[in-house]
């Protein structure tokens, strides 16, 4: 693994509870993390379970040990890494957003190709799909349950930037985090609406804002804002159904509200990560006296998941869409079988980050996503285990 | 009152019970309802409690036991009508929106400019103001409860179309209703969102659909929907604040699903018509560890309008929007005062749905909201007692 | 109507709209309402829309117009005037809970019984059956959604008495309320728990509590509080299922919280007065992964009394189960139907109050719930159309 | 450990990850786990990171390499492994209830006195206490934000026994369960209710239920269900608070309602472990126009057990108590203090236990629940680090 902070200590979790857990065809060994402090990264491998630290992450790819690099660093070092992890040969597990510009992204979903040939493999770590509500939510929209798609609404609010004192982190800054809200939340939005809803955006228009511009450095003095706020933006699927997208840390009192709600012909469902294990559904082919939303507890031993953890009721947390991720990753590896998101999804995402960005930059005008060529539209294909898991 | 439908109903449903709940300067005498049938007038008119039934709505204009005409027909007829009871010397009530394009707007805004100057009122029907949650949301924020306003986020839900089978009447054809989901509910978040925030909308960016384009007539066959199923635009208000909107009748499962959420520096608030009796507040001055969404039932007497209703949590419902619309309108005849939302004020609304089907003619290209002259930007000036009940 | 204060003028708005809402076969006048202080009825009078007043309620059934009394006092009253109206050939609605004590129901039932051989109607007021979504919960049980019940969990919990400053008034002097969260809120969930289920209680065993026991007196000083502020207790149907009751006036925070919930083999309905629009239904014969309990929006035409108000999603409040008891009444008084709730059915649940008294007095011990001879079990009979509207 | 099965399960996810979390004054080393199978122990071991099996638990006791025995045993079998073992010079921990009688709790609770004069540490797993939101609540309790009690509401609803084929496992006979829903859900609701009260039940009236009499056996045939399905209760708390409390395992639709609510005269509090990651509070101190219910999301780092976590709104899960639970047990021995619940508060719960069945079998007769002499009334004293966390 490299880098160890929040990402890092969620990844950990779940490479160290997964095989507790899950019955799985590999057995992950934790052997080295990487990071550029050696006091800091050492502590990090006695806090949260790695064998060895190593302070170059290239050293990581000389290790037969390793097999797998999982980068969970900022976004504009993951093109590096992972590049230079799969030419040695290693299966990759990459944070989201994939990249910070669609350049890099193209680099790394190539290499991923080209890496493909010789059975390696390369996901991307947008971990929400494996919250079990949204992993129910997809099964039943591929089984027909809401029916032909009218309306996607997704938000992502946060509200740690409200506080016009809260410090420039690097996260504030566009070199490294490559935007703001949008890369942060609203990749994650993007990315949950096309995989849920089956289908891919064809085209943006998007309004952008930053209304702090000035804030502390962490050093003292103050720093100059060059990311995003808030990123808001409507869209168009390949099938005609609309969808309106939000991300933004300035939402005083949403602390991690994603949430989404997806309108169909026969029925809708409804998804909000501050209550992850429920997911709202109404059949709109029952009669309508007796039709509403349904609160589905997602803790059911038939939800996607839930065979292996805790009784009706007892709910999972945040943390468990890692031991997920980490499962789908081994069975995917162990099956010498693609998983899901790709490199090629998460490029993908990323031009649709790239298209926001443009249409805010030039007065909202429709722009387009251009199509990836080879990756198959999610659901349009059989889908793998990795995906929708049963 | 001309017209005695859905809108009809629920006026009368207003001025019949308006001076049995609230102590009232002058007393509201139900003398006349118009329609063109006759039959159907009189039924109504003995229905609905009305002393009088025409067939012509100019008779109203001669009959001098009316002194305020309540226009609760389609669209199509509000600028003849309101214009020439105003030019009649009659005060005007006129149901949302104002009209079907911004020059009858602006013909019946002008209308009721000069008629000012004879002592005449003039009102657009925006019901949603009435709410008592709605009153209290915009009496905290003209308080500074929320603080410098960074979001707004509105949405208008239906469903009675996603059946692709629902006919097609007269609200899915242009000539008559000027637009769909966009007129008949984007004109109440419009109204609602900038009532709320205070500020009005600098510009907007939009796409609408239709995804049902035959509908059975109801005199057999099909007929083409000229109209919007929905609406979606983001907005930019002139302080800055971003703002997104979306009107649908194909969402199946909400029914009547407005709901508002304003995010400021200080907290926000949060309402949502299918519970119209509870206000969502959260105060971002509290300390973190307590604080929180509260659900606020307004049903206290301390509430807008609620010192005449039913003891605390004895909740109101739909029709009492009217009661208390009819309220405040009687107030600012007696008192010689301009009552809340003007038609200037609804002139307004009708700029920006015109700039909302303007940008989605264009690529959802960013399109201006032209400045309405004389109107004072809500807020801004001292509310009068209609705009805001103590 | 005797009394016009807050009962008094919920029932006024109920007798002044049912007609105009609801196809009625006989038309309702409001000719006299009766009060002791002159002016003060005559205001009320003035106010509420009656044509009279009078000053002392036995010159009521003198009125050969008058032939429905409306009894909207304190229960000190109730069996006094009921019993007279009766003997005089009048129909009588009484307010609940019916009388102070078994004694005077059990007079008030002996009358009805003989007046009903003359065909006059006698119906109390637990308006709360009127509610659209309880009259469909009970239609579904009814019908069998919920199948063999288990639970019933109620609680009414309101909070005006939190303040110990709250002044001394006649609802908490045993002489003229009888008793305190009891009577005034426990009979609702008695009520309203026999009315759902289709059965009645077998026995109870119950607590009650007095936390403040003096307070000030509106005439200055303090007085003694002489009834209950809380009442729990717990019950056996004669089914076997369990049941559990809570009644308060000073749960901090909860303004009208009715609330309901029953469990059968089958499934469970949940319902909320503070969310009087929405009914919660679990339907327990769905596969486990999509169920959960849905929130069901009361307000289709396909509602009970739902066919004559709003679209869907368009709510009503508090007052209009007074509108739709009205309406009800009328029925059964033009079909010469026995409307319900019966005077039988109001000392029936005055049997299970004073069975709780009784077991609160003796140490909790298990107090069975004499049975009422006459009086079919609600449910066990072909339910008339006042009772479960169609 | 001892046992592995569910809970067996949930604490070994406790003791894998506390010390990855939390900075710990001791690590714990999870060096053997014991089941009477040794298949199947071993492949749990092996599962559960377990570095050793054991057959006999009599073995654990030998070893000098445990010093701590956590046993997840049925009750029938607390007393017998708690009392060797604290007679071997272990710490314990032991899941709840204590024991399935008074008397052997009594046992139990006189094992830990003695050996709490050698430093050996006792504790019951009430694991709910852990609950960041349950916590919060008594410490907002504790500092006064509800002031005096008047109410607390609990009940603790499950539905896997509503199917009348569900098996007759070990949980449903008495002489390895001591009761049903009473012990197993019940002994919950009591401990929590007095934990966050801050005080003890002076008595209670009861009646408990068992609705399917014969049950399939897993070995084939049927057998005879010897406990509750469900136990409802009403207590009065020494300072005068009337409690309701109700447990069940065939209440259609909830799966782990355990839902708490407390009244007082300043504020109320509620929780619902389905939604584990919210507290509900109400404020009764703020002017009634701006209160209500607010829902705190409780992962915020000034939150208890929170600052070792992630950010805001990103929440923990039902396994997460059991961390804390190893947390706080392992701050109190290295501290040497005595945690909490103590042996002797889980005696006084199963006196509670005893009491309710005792009424049950009396007629509901209110019995007292006899005093526990030397435990001091939980927040009486000094509240330790264990037990409310900061």
């Amino acid at each position: 693994m490299v880098g160890y902070a929040f990402m890092g200590a969620a990844h950990s979790q779940g490479w160290r509870t997964v095989g507790r857990v899950f019955d799985l065809p590999l057995r992950p060994a934790m052997n080295a993390v990487c990071g550029r402090d050696r006091d800091a990264v050492a502590a990090a491998a006695a806090r949260h379970g790695w064998a060895a630290a190593e302070t170059d992450w290239r050293r990581l790819l000389d290790r037969a040990d390793v097999q797998l690099v999982d980068i969970c660093t900022p976004g504009d070092s993951h093109a590096e890494i992972a590049v230079a992890a799969l030419a040695a040969g290693k299966h990759v597990l990459c944070e989201k957003p994939l990249a910070n510009s669609v350049a890099e992204a193209e680099a790394m979903a190539a290499a991923a190709e080209t890496a493909r040939a010789r059975g390696q493999r390369a996901m991307v770590g947008f971990n929400y799909r494996r919250t079990p509500a949204v992993a129910l939510a997809r099964r039943m929209i591929r089984d027909g349950r809401i029916g032909t798609l009218r309306h996607v609404r997704a938000t992502y609010l946060q509200d740690w930037l409200v506080d016009p004192e809260a410090p420039l982190t690097w996260r504030l800054r566009r070199e490294q985090a490559g935007s703001g809200a949008l890369g942060d939340l609203g990749a994650h939005l993007v990315d949950l609406a096309q995989y849920m809803a089956g289908e891919r955006l064809a085209g943006v228009s998007a309004v952008t804002g930053t209304f702090v511009r000035e804030r502390p450095l962490p050093t003292g003095g103050l720093g100059t804002v060059t990311v995003d706020d808030a990123a808001l933006f409507t869209g168009r699927f390949a099938s005609g159904a609309l969808a309106s997208f939000e991300a933004s840390r300035v939402a005083a009192g949403r602390k991690n509200a994603l949430r989404i709600e997806l309108n169909g012909e026969h029925g809708s469902l409804a998804f909000d990560l501050e209550r992850l294990n429920e997911l709202s559904f109404h059949d709109h082919t029952e009669p309508a006296v007796a039709a509403g939303f349904r609160r589905i507890l997602v803790t059911d031993p038939g939800h996607p998941y839930l065979e292996a953890w805790w009784p009706p009721g007892h709910g999972l947390g945040y943390e468990h869409t890692f031991v997920h991720q980490a499962r789908d990753l081994v069975h995917a590896v162990a099956a010498g079988r693609e998983p899901a998101p790709s490199f090629a999804d998460g490029l993908q995402v990323q031009r649709v980050l790239a298209a926001v960005e443009d249409s805010a930059a030039t007065n909202c005008a429709y722009t387009p996503v251009p199509e990836s060529a080879p990756a198959p539209v999610p659901g349009s294909a059989p889908v793998p285990v990795a995906d929708i898991p049963t």
